[in-house]
């Protein structure tokens, strides 16, 4: 992108409504406008097109961004911390294991206590059924009271990067993924995605990257096919969600059992593990009761009912069936005969697809700077004007 | 505040006699004179004003503050890693389990390795009697030595973040809160405040808040009231210096063993846990002998002691005894009902002042800040007129 | 140093032939050319000075320099963070610990995906020999695989912070120290280094210090003595090399197993110790068995075998042998008496030198952020021209 670009993207900004994106967090897909979107999905390319032409989008001097991962992860944190630096905010962690956050009173004074200079908190709760969401909204309340009782000098907005319903940074960075890929928004018009189930040996991961893939991809006029092994379904609301969000989309939205069956004639694939329902739902039960040995023995359990769905993997034979589609995977995959025996894909297909699914999580720091950058400034498009005027470089380049 | 009463609070320091903060560490509050405390108190404000009018206070294009924390922390890391944020320092944690600090050679030698490049070293170590403030004064005279002997380009200053003797980031954010509640630090002078040991189930708790309070309020004319069971003593010297300073001040020091005398009439109610001194000099004694099952041995007892006091808790009826008084707490708290079964203070009490003490950590980084930047520059009115009139923004607000 | 004195080392950059530098790993002193070696010394005493008359060499306004350590570090850590916030990048940790990092193709993907906005990555992976440098060319190759598929905007160049075979950030620093203690690199020709081996009771450590020393110090024409006891050589190859090297630079290379024949007239003794060859390829094999009792073991065998050399000890009777040699020690030192009852320095000598051995280490951080500016601009001598130009101040100095 040159500026040139970048600057028909800025002013595409400037037409669509994002008044309630200011001081907002970012928590689910589906709670955005359809402008709010695209705001994030063309902010991100402004962002990068930024980079890519050495001007920095720095919009802060200082200011912190605090991550707070209840669960490890390497790729979303290094995406976080990537788009705070990247727009001038030092991204700091609040680590569980030295600091013991749970809920109520203590969620409330932690996340007002870490927020004195914070503009924006990120958070990754997503092992248990009703808890991630939840807890997100009870840091927003928690902050939001304390600006609003004079404790906090701003609101430190919120970003989700990974709940148990949604996973927004993962989706909008596919989503990136497929307009780049296909030409435009408007081309994914038609197109059939299957968002299908996969084995996996490992453990029971989360729902919110399929729930978030259908989620929004319902949104766009796609043909959705979902598919899994019967007893794997997602959130029933969230399978509901998508089916509304079709009709009124002008898509469709299919369930089935069956990968071949959604794999026929798809555009775009996206095979990957998750936890059955029921085994989500007792997960959490167990949780409540602090029931650490039931919690191995479900562990173990849903890992051996797994087995029952070997052949649930994408290898050559299922993809000679779709209209030459695109391979999508959050990352990491399990990879037959590389990370495991066997696993969600097979080794060929996976190489073949390996750096697009590099490509494809690469969108994932513009996502989360676009979402941290659409809650922070009211007028984008006179920030970024600004920015495009003041030509300060990101990188030495001489 | 606004830059026209931001100018007034600059020309007062001015006329404060702070010749000897530069390049000096801030390690207790009674080894600076009352001109120094007021250059930290009115340092913080403008801080704070700054950022509320949006001008960046960053006087470091780069440098580190390291941050040496010898106990689990959450508030006092945030607070310091957003002073030097603000300042312009990367703050980096010394992580004691990733490199093994000991006394002797080894403070010696890592005290320099980690300051090549490092401006401000925090530390906190508060937990064994003896051993926080001379193990700062060991990294001081270390890093000072390595400057003098040409290893250093700058000496790195410390600052306390509470050692075993005082809490003078605490102390001294408790300070400016009550002069925002009071109107000015002239209008406590008279007023009653009560602090008061409180029951808590959970470990000894260090005793340097209620040192570091008595030290520092009995030195403004205040009516001090010290209260604690039997055998719950502070660090004998820093009564008797609370007392010495009240003399001198024009106040009054007060010990006794009862919470509700403390409280009658009281302006200011503070009513906080510790371990009684004796068991904190034993506690040092295992420690020395590398005695951990009974430095365990010890904690059950102490804790088995506290019931005795169960009805030091700071309730609805000692309130009413009070002056309509300000509650203050450093947090956590232990809030009956809430965090645990009886503890240092009521819910309802505490819920009518959990905002008020948010606000009062919130000028924890303030101070923090504060107490780095009058170590760090010479002539702070000069710094402070150059950063107005360059007026470069902290936050994009457009 | 003055701006003057900056100035002619920047004139003599200017002249050295870099330009295979530029978007280039620095893992091997032993690959680089005499003149590539001389522009990491002289850019390394140019932001040294620049640091010390108060100009900013940041050239950076936002990006991440990753630090890998598989192997605890508190010197080396601080170094690296110390140099990318020099040049204004943010260091961040990806610890293994959080992460789990492997060979093969986790490696390519982790790589990438840490690296979207990645300027500089540091490896320090130095415990089992035939694997830290292999590690290092993996990472190099899959980060350079990703920029030519599009994946990353940059080459996230490497600097090796210590492999099995090489520690150029330690013999680089090494050697500056000794530049400033004799005059110039011109001045060590025909000076006499004595490499030896020295008891220590503590773990097995690495080749990879005395194997840096010899293979940079043997291109100087200096008289160079590499002395151990019978059996712990160090690897072959690097012998071989630094012999090759001697003869090439018109210096010598001399092996003996005698530590006072080493230190006879020596100009600069580096006494340390380091794990027999023999030990060392044997704990590579019990690692790739996953052999943990086996690897206990042979550590224990080890540390056995070593207390055969007790008197391999730098005390004052050896260093009388020497033309008052200067001691070096990349730290941190058994010091017998101080650190551990016997080791490899006697504690008259070490105090004699600990100051030095501190200004030693000194030097690292700037050797780091030269190898990083090397590899990230083309054209070394017009950056620096623009930032002695722009004038920012590093530090505020009112």
């Amino acid at each position: 992108m040159n500026v040139k670009e970048i600057e028909k993207k800025i002013a595409t900004v400037s037409h669509l409504d994002i008044g309630q994106m200011y001081n907002n967090d970012f928590l689910l897909t589906w709670d955005r406008t359809e402008e709010e979107i695209r705001a994030v999905l063309t902010v991100a390319e402004i962002l990068q097109g930024m980079r890519d032409t050495n001007i920095s989008p720095r919009i802060f001097d200082s200011g912190l961004a605090v991550a707070i991962f209840r669960d490890k992860s390497t790729r979303t944190r290094f995406s976080f911390l990537s788009a705070a630096n990247l727009l001038g905010l030092t991204a700091q962690d609040l680590d569980e294991t030295k600091t013991q956050i749970a809920h109520g009173e203590t969620v409330r004074e932690t996340a007002n206590m870490i927020s004195f200079l914070t503009e924006v908190i990120g958070i990754r709760d997503d092992m248990y059924l009703g808890y991630g969401h939840s807890y997100m909204k009870e840091v927003s309340e928690a902050v939001r009271e304390g600006h609003r009782k004079g404790v906090l000098p701003q609101i430190p907005t919120l970003v989700n990067l990974q709940c148990d319903l949604d996973h927004p940074t993962q989706s909008l960075s596919d989503l990136l993924h497929l307009i780049h890929q296909f030409g435009s928004l408007e081309a994914l018009r038609g197109k059939k995605i299957a968002m299908t189930w996969a084995y996996s040996p490992s453990y029971g991961k989360p729902l919110s990257v399929p729930q978030g893939v259908i989620g929004l991809m319902s949104r766009l006029g796609m043909e959705v096919r979902l598919s899994y092994p019967e007893g794997y379904s997602l959130i029933p609301e969230i399978e509901e969600l998508a089916a509304t969000n079709s009709r009124a989309a002008g898509g469709t939205f299919h369930r089935s059992h069956s990968m071949a069956e959604a794999f026929t004639d798809a555009d775009i694939v996206y095979p990957k593990s998750w936890a059955p329902y029921e085994v989500m739902q007792r997960r959490t039960e167990l949780l409540k009761a602090g029931d650490s040995q039931g919690l191995d023995e479900l562990e173990a359990e849903c890992l051996e009912l797994n087995k029952r769905y070997l052949d649930w993997e994408c290898g050559e034979e299922l993809m000679k069936l779709t209209d030459e589609a695109l391979y999508l995977h959050c990352l990491p995959a399990d990879i037959s005969g590389v990370s495991c025996e066997r696993g969600e894909v097979s080794a060929p297909v996976f190489e073949r697809f390996r750096l697009a699914t590099y490509r494809q999580a690469g969108y994932k720091p513009y996502v989360i700077a676009a979402m941290m950058l659409l809650s922070k400034v009211k007028n984008p498009t006179a920030v970024f004007s600004r920015l495009l005027r003041d030509h300060r470089t990101a990188r030495e380049t001489i």
